[in-house]
């Protein structure tokens, strides 16, 4: 089953192998890449595309133009920069408490008047905000009275067939009534959680994690047992059976694509070896699938619930990463378990606000959804591309940094002993805002991680501000 | 300290002092009334002020016009009919589970094709819906991309300085940074429980008590200690004493005024009374003021923040019940457990949607609300009116009911031995939804019971269906 997203333009399908190739080894840093005639008549390509193609990966520097030369592969920053080795958390459940540091970050995090490396919240602008709004300003006029009432806690019924009919082209089928519209995936999650364990209960989850996500195993009184986690392939699936092996573990919690903070894609097989483990072990799955459209290869990874239909599975999403956070339109579909987040929701919120569902539905009946997803892919791609040379350039050699697949944020490991406590403290006072590595555990490591957000617009402001933390960062280090 | 809500039309105010009269026995069933002459002398009014009182309580069926002779006072149905008997709920905590006939009843109850005396809810054109709807459509216009970001987690800062002047009008102290806004009262709740008990703990409600509640107790797996309440006063304070000293109890949680289903109004010196005794026992008190503006009488009743301002009290509220239950916003206060209600909103759903905020800040600020609520106090008071006379005519004799001071619904005990969920299936056959006693308890009482809502315009089908009602009553008892 060919998993291209079907309307991708041929030159970024076409830059997405060029692309390969150089992951691969088979274009090497240096090496001249094929002149734009040849790339067009080996693909059968007009010579606009094959341009169009080289000029999509020149912007992402896998290619420089040299003059009258043609483009050679260039200096891939990851080649100089590994990512960080596989986690290697304790082997115990950890009672989270992490809320008020947390608090603290959050508060300058989103204060405009500080440079934003610290929430993982794209600016309005990048998103699909404005049409969306006129969706909801003509829903109000027109639909008003009719959806002034407690809505079906299901939620809207044709957003639920759009989510249905997005879930369907991944190969995930779930009726339109297998579908629970939530306020934001916040919510969806703590309905998950709610549904599947109780407080004292054990949780497994990929560590670093996103410190949201312990916030809610705070606020639900549970226990995290953090799994070794690779950056760049995900979960360990021998030490997941062992961990289940060794105590009562009541979910597990997994990003299904892109996880924040590591950003990596787990394949098919993995997925598939992850549910069957989960379902030898009899622990359901809570998948989190926020950040998968934000995919920067050439398909749109699947979630669990597509490759193992017949599992225990509950997937939570939401657009508040790709059209709008300021609608708070999350959803859950879980196979196995519809009635009981039917009535946890309802126990919870009753039901969402009506019209901002109905406008979601209109904005993806209107048909343009693809078509932005196509222009953030590329701009999130860019960003975390832009990011990742200055860092490269800038922060301390031994830094070690994620090569995200998809998804807006990017993690950095500085050599051992380093504080990223201490060069957020100097950091904000420069205004500067970031979050450190310390609140992606429940457990107390990653003192010499940080994350960086690249989900605003690519700005001088930004770039210096990223050269400025290499600096403090380098002095910390004398 | 003059409660009287400020701006009341002179003749509403009027005749609710002909209405206490009636009440005291000061007049009593077939006097005649003062003169409209006589009685616009008597408190130095214009004439037609004084016929303005005079139609509205005609219209409320206190007075009758008999031609060429004057008004008299009408048999008011509640000389006919008492109330309950203030409940005799069992003395231990009961672990509550009632979610799966509440989702039957619900699915009637939300069915257009059902007579609606099921769901306590407004119909849309009886609320401000449509001016609402139009300050959303001029902010999504207008304000859209600034409101797309993560809101604060307390909410819009506007709508929090507009419940906080509300909420001194009524003595009751709390600044726009003490007050969080919530996704409904449900979501207010909900945090109240969360920042108060755990899993296994007991909390002391009224009986009967809201079925909605029950099922957010039911979600975070807490045990209900009913309390005797009377269908006048409200709960009973020698009682609560006692049972807050035999267990313990995590949290206490009462309707502020206007309780669903009993509709009595608790006066401030038993406020003040039931604060003195839950602070005694180091009881937190949780309560629930959605009803509060739907006040029948001269004034507003103060919520017990207000009334005892030291003690440990959460409110939580909403404008679901009076302006729009589609937008889903609700709001807490909590004098000194701010910060950790507020880490919950986040643990929970991270923030509201920010354009229905932003709408309902603006719809507050305009001006027109208390203007509406006079508007919908006396529909609502008319409904009930209206319903009570049906009841009286159509019930069999010994049927109880309340006489609600406020909300809109009323409750009817029948004969013991009377079973409601048998009228109920039998109602449902003939497209009538009710909600049957059954539901408003969880340890087993009220079969005998039903709650009648009141919250759609007056209609010939209502009015026929519960006639019907009553008939079917009668012959369920033969």
């Amino acid at each position: 089953m060919d998993q291209r997203t079907p309307d991708l333009p041929l030159y970024e399908a076409l830059a997405g192998r060029v692309v390969a190739l150089v992951d691969d080894g088979v274009l090497r840093v240096g090496m001249r890449a094929p002149s734009v005639r040849a790339f067009a008549a080996q693909h059968g390509v007009s010579l606009t595309t094959a341009l169009q193609a080289y000029r999509l990966l020149e912007d992402r520097g896998v290619l420089a133009a040299r003059p009258k030369s043609g483009f050679y592969v260039t200096s891939r920053t990851h080649t100089r920069r590994p990512p960080p080795a596989a986690s290697q958390p304790p082997q115990r459940a950890t009672q989270v408490s992490v809320s008020n540091p947390v608090f603290s970050v959050l508060a300058y995090a989103t204060d405009p008047s500080y440079a934003p490396l610290g929430c993982a919240v794209p600016s309005a602008g990048l998103l699909a905000a404005e049409r969306l709004d006129r969706h909801l300003a003509r829903c109000a006029r027109v639909h008003g009275r009719n959806y002034n009432v407690y809505a079906d806690p299901h939620g809207d019924a044709e957003l639920r067939g759009q989510i249905s009919e997005r879930a369907l082209r991944l190969g995930h089928a779930v009726p339109p009534d297998g579908v629970l519209i939530s306020n934001g995936c916040t919510e969806a999650l703590n309905i998950a959680l709610s549904v599947t364990t109780k407080p004292g209960d054990t949780v497994a989850i990929e560590s670093p994690t996103y410190f949201g996500l312990l916030q809610v195993l705070e606020a639900h009184g549970l226990r995290a047992l953090e799994l070794p986690t690779d950056p760049t392939s995900g979960i360990d699936v021998a030490a997941l059976d062992k961990a289940l092996g060794a105590r009562r573990v009541a979910a597990c919690l997994l990003a299904s694509s892109f996880s924040n903070p590591l950003g990596y894609r787990t394949d098919d097989a993995r997925k598939a070896a992850i549910t069957k483990v989960l379902t030898r072990h009899g622990v359901p799955l809570i998948e989190d699938d926020i950040y998968g459209d934000i995919s920067f290869g050439a398909d749109r990874p699947r979630p669990f619930a597509a490759i193992s239909p017949k599992a225990d599975i509950i997937l939570c999403s939401s657009f508040s990463k790709t059209i709008a956070p300021g609608y708070r339109i999350g959803w859950l579909a879980a196979n196995r378990r519809h009635d009981q987040i039917l009535a946890a929701k309802f126990a919870l919120s009753l039901s969402g606000a009506a019209l901002p569902q109905k406008a979601m539905a209109d904005f993806l009946t209107s048909g343009g959804y693809d078509a932005h997803l196509r222009r953030i892919r590329k701009l999130f791609a860019d960003n975390i591309d832009r990011m990742r040379r200055t860092v490269d350039r800038s922060f301390p050699r031994d830094t070690r940094m994620t090569d995200p697949r998809g998804g807006f944020v990017l993690w950095l490991e500085l050599p051992h002993g380093f504080d990223a406590d201490a060069l957020y403290a100097r950091a904000i006072r420069e205004r500067i805002c970031f979050v450190p590595g310390s609140l992606f555990t429940a457990s107390g490591g990653y003192r010499n991680c940080l994350r960086l957000s690249c989900s605003h617009d690519w700005s001088a402001r930004i770039e210096r501000s990223v050269e400025r933390l290499g600096e403090l960062a380098d002095e910390l280090l004398q």
